[in-house]
C-alpha cells in the first residue's frame, strides 16, 4: 500500500519527535476525539460511532462537518478551528481534496493528532505524491502526528477507544498482543481470528502510506506501552532497516517478542550482477538474516503470528526445549512427535517417579511414557473430585523435572455446543480445577486442539475466566512453541553476549577510501585494501613482460596462475583473462603472450598488467561477499564455493557489524559445513582462523562506510588453518553528501 | 495403536475374500444393527444410540446383553445367537474377555460383520497378541468381517448409519470426502472441523488393530464406494506397501484422490550399515517416496488433510496452474503471491479486455493487476443489481482466457454473528447470485478466507445451499490448492503414460541367483552380477601375486588402482584394502605387499585375491543403491555421491519397476543436478546414457527378486557419455520358502 514519498527537507528532523518517548501516546490513547466529515449515510462514520460505543469509550466525541449542524444527533462544528476545546485526535474521513485545508484547521484548532483515511496519495503515482508532500509538510510545520493517509485507523482495546471505521467484532478481548498492519483491509481477519482464539489484544494499528507517522516509530511507542506484551507486524516494506533493527534490540531488553510476517519473501530482489550478496540470495534474505539476528520471529501466516503472539504475551516464558506431553489420542501424540522434531523440541522420557505415579489413573492398556496418550475412554469419570484422570495425570506430569513445559491436550472434551445446564456445570468445574492446576504448576502447561478451531462463546468464556490460553490446532501451536522456546533462547544468548571487537581495524583515513576512484577498483587496488587489513593474499606480482611474468612464476614457484588485471575486466575469465596450472616457463610465456590480445578484442578497458601467482593445491573455498542493502546496510554474505552456493542458495548472511564468533556461527550454519568439518575424509578447516580473516575483510567493508557498493572475495582458499584470498573484486560508490 | 501379530495360516488366503467389490458393503451401509454388552450406563452406548438416532438411521437396532431382558427401553436379547433375525452388523461393547464368546455367538447368528471395540489386545503385547489371533481364527472361520479390536467404530454420513459410540456433532454434512484414520481418537477433531468448515463427507473409518479388515481393504471398499470422491487418510504404518500402491493407482483411474498424512516422517528408521539406502534417507523417505510415484498427496497436517481432501472432493478439477485472484485487501494479494510462488502457482497477467471491463467497477485508486486487490470500500454497495462490485469484478475475471482457475476472497463481508433481518436477505442475495456466477464460470472459482476460521452457522448455510467451499485460511488453503493441480497433473501423467521397458533384461536363472551364496558377495562376483546385465564396469584384473598385480597394472595402464577382494571386507578402505593413484611398478608392488598383511589383521576374512583397476580421472560420481523396503519391496535410491548424499539428504528414491524416462526424472530432481547439468564449467554428463546404466543395475536388483537385501554401485562414474560401476557392494537373502 505504501509507497515513497520525496520529503521535503524538515520532515526528517521534524520525525525525531516521534522517537521521544510518549509522543505517540496521545494518538493511541485519546480522550477526545473529533469526526471530521462523515455524514450519517456513511458507513465509516456509523462504523466509528458504533465501535466507540461498544468500547464503551467515555471521552467526548465531537462532529465535524462543513455543511451540517448536526450529525448522530451531535452538535456539530464546522471545522476543527471552531471546536470550542481542542480534541486530542482528529479522524479525517474528509475527501482527498479537502484533506489539506481540515490539516489547516487541525493546526489552527491545536489538534496535535490526526488519522487520514482518504486515498488517493503516493500510493497513486506521482500526482497523488506531490499531494502528499503537500500534507507532510503541514503536518510537520502544525507539530501533528498524522496516521495515513489511505488508512483505516487503530484500536486501543485496554483503552476502550478506537478511530476505526470499519466494524470492530463485539467482544474482543484486551490483552497483551499489539499488531502493527501495513494492510488495512487484513484487519478484519486479525480481529476475528483473535476473537475467535480468544486472543487477547492491546493496540491494533493500520498505518497506510506512513506519510509523517512510520511503523518504526509505532514500533518504538508499542516497545514502551506497559499493556503491549508482544507486537505482531505484517510489513510489506521495512523503509529504515537500521532503526528497526535497533528498536527490535530494545524490546528484546524490554523481553517484548517482535513477531514479523514480511511478505517478498519470494520475490528475488535482484540487484546488479557485481552485488553478488544480493544476487544470489535475495534482499527476502538479507531481511530475514538481519531480523533474526535482533532475536526478531519471522513467521509466514496470519495465524501463525497471531498464535505466536499470543503465546509469547501470554505469561510464563518457555526457558527450554524439554516438552512433556498428555494427550487422549495416540494419532495426536505421533503427529506432535514429528512437528516437535520439526522446532527442534525434545520429548524425553517421563521419570520413574512419574510413570509409577500416573499408572494408577491410567487404563491397563495404555502405555506409560512421552508423548502419553492417557486413552482416556470415559473422560468425565470422577476421582474423588471434579477432576478428570487425565487431569491429574497432567498434574503429576508437570510436577516431572524432566520437563521445562507440558503440551496438554485435554480441553477438546468441552463439548461442541451449548451443553445442557448440568453439563455444563461438570465441564465449567473441571476447567476451574484445571486452571488452579496450571497456576500451581512449576513449569507452564500449554492447551491446544487438534485442529485450527474457534472454542465456541461458552468454552471461551470457561477459558477467559481461567487466564487459559488455547493454541488452535497442532500445525500452527507447535509452530508457535517452537518459536517461542527459541525466542527465549534468543533472548538469553543476546542479552548475555558481550559483543567480541567488531569496530573496524582500521579507518576510512588508512585505507585511503576518501581517495579511491568510483567504480570497479582493478584487482591489485582490491589487494591492496585486503592487504591493509591484515587480510593474508596470495602472493602475486604484477607483470609487464613476459620475462617478469617468468621470473614471477620462479620466484613464487609452479605451478602458476595468471591473470589479467584491469579494472574494466571484472569477469576476466570470460575474456580468457585467467589461466591456471601452469608448469613451466613455456607455457606461463605462452599464456602472457596470448593474454596480450585481450586489450585488442576489449580496447576500452585499460590494462594494469598481468597478475602472477602460484597456484594453490585444492582445498575449501568460500565466498566472502560484502555488499550494501538498501534498508539494512552493510551486509556479509558467507558460503561455500561453486554449486553450493549457486544451485543451493547455502549462504549465510548478517548485517555489520559482526564479530569473530558470529562468523563461526554463520559458518557452522551453511548446509554444507561437513564439508568445512573434513566430512568424507578430508582435512577440517580451522573455522576460527577462517573467522578471523572473515571479520578482516569485513572490517574493510566497514571502513569504506557509504561507499562500498560491493566486495567479494571468491575463492577465500582455506587448508587446515591456512586461509588466503584468492581473488578479490571491489566497488566502490561515489562520495555521497 | 496397531502392532504385528503372528497371523494363523488361513488367515492370508481368508483375506483376500475382501478384496471382492462389495464385500464390504455391508460392513459400512448395515440396514440392521445389534449393540453388545451396553448398558444404559455406559457412555459409549448411549452415544451410538444417540448417534443414530441423530443421523436418522430407519433399519433396526437390537440391543444384546446376557444379563437383561431391556435396554434403552428395547426388548433385549442374551446373545447374537437368540436374535430373531441376523443383523449385518453387531457393535460390539463386551469386555475383552467375553469377545471370543461374542464372535461365537456372532457365527451361530449368522452376522457377518462385526466392530469391537475392547481394547487389551496385541497393542499391549504378547498375552493381547494371543488373544487376537485366537479371534481372527475364529472370525476366519465364521467368515465375519471384523473392524478392530480396539476401534470406536465408523460413520456412515450419506448412508444415515454408523457404529460409533463416542459423540458425533449435530449437523455433519453429507458429501464426498472419506476418512480413514489408523488412530480413533482423531476423529473428534475430524468431525469438528469438518463441520465447521462445511466439509461433506460420506465414511469415516477407524482401523483399531486391523486385525481382520486392513486399510488397504477399507481403501479398496472407499475406492468403489460411489458416495466418495476422495480418500483422506491417517496413516501410522503402511502393512503391505505393494496392494496400498495398486490401490492408489485404481484411485488414480478412478479419479478419486488419496489424501495421506503418514505419521513418523521424521523418525528415520536406522537399518543395518549396509542397507545404505534406508540409513541414508530413512524408511520415511521411502514411504513418501513410493506413495507420490503413484500420485498419492502427501500432507502433513489434519487441516491440510481435510481441505485438501474437501477441494478434491468437490467438483471441477484445477486443469492448470494459472490462477487469477480477486480480493479486496492488497495483503493479502502479497500472501498470497507468496504462498502461490511456494505452490508452484502462476499469476499471470489481466488480458487488456479484462483489465478495460474493470477498471469501471474498481475505485479510480485501486490498481488493475493480478492478484486484484479490488479495494473495495463499500463492499455491500449496489451495481443495479444484488451483485457487490466486487462480484461484477469476478464474474469478468473468470472469463479471462488467462486463467484456469480462479480465487475469490470476497467471503470475509459476510458478517461475524447472526445478522439482522434486512441484512442478512441481503447478504443471502448476494451469495446466491455469486453461487449462479460460480456455476456459470467458464473455470473454477474457489472460495477462501483470510484466516483458518469456522464459517459460523449463517454463512455456513448460504454456502452449502449454493454448493460452496470456502478454504479455510490463506495457509492451508494454498496448500489444498497447490495440492489440487499438482494431483490433477501427475494423474494425468500417470494415465497418459505408457511404461518403457522396464522387465528385467536378465532373469534369475541367467544371473545364477538360485546358486548364491547367502551374505556380502566379494566384489568379483559383485562385478559378475552386473556385467551379466551389461554394466559397463571399469576394468579389473584379479591377481595373487605382486608380479601379477604389476603386469596388469600396465596392461591397463597407469596410473593404477589396488583394491582388495574378500567378501568379508566389505568396508575395504576401513583396513587400509583400498590403494588409489599408483604411478608405477614399484607403488603397485609395495601397495600389494603391504595388502597381504590385512589377512593377518583380520584373520576371519577370506581373501581372494586383489582386484587391479585403472584410475579413472576426476568426474561426476553417482550413488546407485538399490534395497528392500520391509512395506513396499525392492527401492531403488540415487544420488550424487560424497557430502551431497550425505549432508543434503539428496536423495531420488523410487520403488521398482522403474524405467529409463523415471530415472532421468529422478536425476533431474536431485538438489545437486546443477553439477550434472555441467554448472561452473564442468562437462555436463549425458543424462540418457547414465539412465541407461542405472536401469541395468536396477534390473538386476530386480531378477534376484526376494533375494535382493541392497545391491549398492559406488561410484557410479560419468564423464559425458562415459559411465562406469567403480565398486559394487552386494548383499544377498536366504532363499525364503
Amino acid at each position: 500500500m505504501s509507497a515513497s514519498t520525496s520529503s521535503p527537507p524538515p520532515l526528517d528532523e521534524y520525525l525525531h519527535a516521534f522517537a521521544v518517548p510518549g509522543r505517540l501516546s496521545t494518538l493511541f490513547n485519546p480522550q477526545s476525539l473529533a469526526i471530521v466529515g462523515g455524514s450519517e449515510k456513511s458507513f465509516w462514520a456509523q462504523n466509528f460511532f458504533r465501535n466507540l460505543e461498544r468500547q464503551g469509550f467515555t471521552g467526548t466525541v465531537v462532529p465535524v462537518h462543513p455543511s451540517r449542524t448536526s450529525v448522530f444527533g451531535r452538535t456539530c462544528y464546522a471545522s476543527l478551528r471552531d471546536l470550542p476545546n481542542p480534541v486530542d485526535l482528529a479522524y479525517v474521513l474528509a475527501p482527498t481534496e479537502a484533506v489539506p485545508q481540515v490539516l489547516s484547521d487541525a493546526e489552527a484548532g491545536s489538534v496535535g493528532n490526526v488519522v487520514v483515511v482518504a486515498a488517493g496519495f503516493s500510493e497513486i503515482g506521482e500526482h497523488g505524491a506531490n499531494l502528499q508532500a503537500g500534507i507532510v509538510e503541514q503536518a510537520c510545520r502544525g507539530g501533528i502526528a498524522m496516521l495515513g493517509p489511505n488508512c483505516p485507523g487503530f484500536l486501543n482495546i485496554p483503552g476502550s477507544v478506537s478511530a476505526y471505521g470499519q466494524e470492530i467484532p463485539e467482544g474482543l478481548k484486551a490483552g497483551g498482543v499489539a499488531v502493527l498492519l501495513q494492510s488495512g483491509a487484513l484487519t478484519s481477519g486479525v480481529l476475528k481470528f483473535s476473537l475467535a482464539h480468544g486472543i487477547g489484544l492491546s493496540t491494533v494499528v493500520c498505518m497506510g502510506n506512513e506519510a509523517v507517522v512510520r511503523s518504526a516509530d509505532v514500533l518504538a511507542h508499542l516497545v514502551a506501552d506497559p499493556s503491549t506484551r508482544a507486537i505482531a507486524m505484517f510489513l510489506e516494506e521495512i523503509r529504515d532497516g537500521r532503526s528497526f533493527l535497533r528498536l527490535a534490540e530494545q524490546a528484546i531488553a524490554a523481553g517484548k517478542a517482535v513477531i514479523v510476517l514480511k511478505v517478498g519473501r519470494t520475490l528475488a530482489g535482484q540487484r546488479s550482477a557485481l552485488a553478488h550478496t544480493g544476487a544470489l540470495a535475495g534482499d527476502a534474505a538479507v531481511t530475514e538474516a538481519a531480523l533474526r539476528q535482533v532475536g526478531v520471529v519471522m513467521v509466514r501466516s496470519l495465524e501463525e503470528m497471531l498464535l505466536t503472539a499470543a503465546l509469547l504475551a501470554s505469561g510464563p516464558r518457555l526457558t527450554g526445549r524439554r516438552m512433556g506431553v498428555v494427550t487422549s489420542s495416540g494419532g495426536s501424540c505421533d503427529i506432535i512427535a514429528d512437528r516437535a522434531s520439526d522446532e527442534g523440541l525434545e520429548l524425553p522420557p517421563l521419570s520413574e517417579e512419574t510413570a509409577t505415579k500416573i499408572r494408577d489413573y491410567l487404563p491397563s492398556f495404555a502405555t506409560v511414557q512421552n508423548p502419553l496418550d492417557t486413552a482416556a475412554v470415559d473422560t468425565m469419570q470422577t476421582t474423588g473430585t471434579a477432576a478428570s484422570p487425565m487431569d491429574v495425570v497432567a498434574e503429576i506430569v508437570s510436577q516431572d523435572p524432566n520437563f521445562d513445559f507440558i503440551l496438554y491436550m485435554g480441553f477438546n472434551m468441552v463439548p461442541f455446543s451449548e451443553p445442557s445446564a448440568s453439563e455444563a456445570a461438570t465441564v465449567a468445574a473441571r476447567i476451574d480445577l484445571f486452571g488452579e492446576t496450571i497456576k500451581k504448576s512449576p513449569v507452564p502447561i500449554l492447551g491446544m486442539s487438534q485442529t485450527c478451531m474457534d472454542a465456541g462463546p461458552f468454552a471461551r468464556q470457561l477459558y477467559d475466566s481461567n487466564d487459559i490460553l488455547l493454541l488452535g490446532g497442532m500445525e500452527f501451536g507447535l509452530a508457535a512453541i517452537g518459536h517461542a522456546v527459541r525466542w527465549d533462547q534468543a533472548r538469553t544468548e543476546l542479552l548475555s553476549t558481550s559483543p567480541g571487537p567488531e569496530t573496524p581495524g582500521v579507518s576510512v583515513a588508512s585505507i585511503g577510501a576518501q581517495e579511491l576512484t568510483c567504480g570497479i577498483l582493478s584487482e591489485a587496488a582490491g589487494r591492496q585494501l585486503l592487504e591493509h587489513a591484515g587480510v593474508p593474499m596470495v602472493p602475486a606480482e604484477l607483470v609487464q613482460s613476459a620475462d617478469d611474468a617468468v621470473t614471477a612464476a620462479e620466484w613464487l614457484g609452479y605451478p602458476a596462475v595468471l591473470k589479467i588485471c584491469s579494472a574494466q575486466l571484472p569477469h576476466k575469465s570470460d575474456v580468457g583473462g585467467v589461466a591456471l596450472n601452469l608448469r613451466d616457463a613455456g607455457e606461463v610465456r605462452a599464456v602472457f603472450e596470448r593474454m596480450q590480445t585481450i586489450s585488442q578484442k576489449v580496447p576500452e578497458a585499460v590494462i594494469d598488467g598481468v597478475l602472477v601467482s602460484p597456484m594453490r593445491p585444492s582445498g575449501t573455498e568460500l565466498f566472502v561477499g560484502l555488499s550494501r542493502d538498501a534498508s539494512f546496510g552493510p551486509t556479509l554474505a558467507l558460503g561455500l564455493g561453486g554449486v553450493w552456493i549457486e544451485a543451493l542458495k547455502d549462504v549465510a548472511i548478517r548485517v555489520l557489524p559482526v564479530d569473530r564468533n558470529q562468523i563461526v556461527a554463520m559458518l557452522r550454519s551453511l548446509k554444507g559445513r561437513t564439508v568445512l568439518e573434513g566430512g568424507r575424509g578430508g582435512d577440517p578447516v580451522d573455522l576460527e582462523a577462517v573467522a578471523d580473516v572473515v571479520w578482516r575483510i569485513a572490517t574493510v567493508g566497514a571502513s569504506l562506510g557509504s561507499r562500498l557498493e560491493s566486495l567479494e572475495v571468491n575463492p577465500l582458499w582455506c587448508q587446515g588453518a591456512t586461509v588466503e584470498a584468492m581473488d578479490v573484486l571491489v566497488e566502490i560508490n561515489p562520495i555521497s553528501n
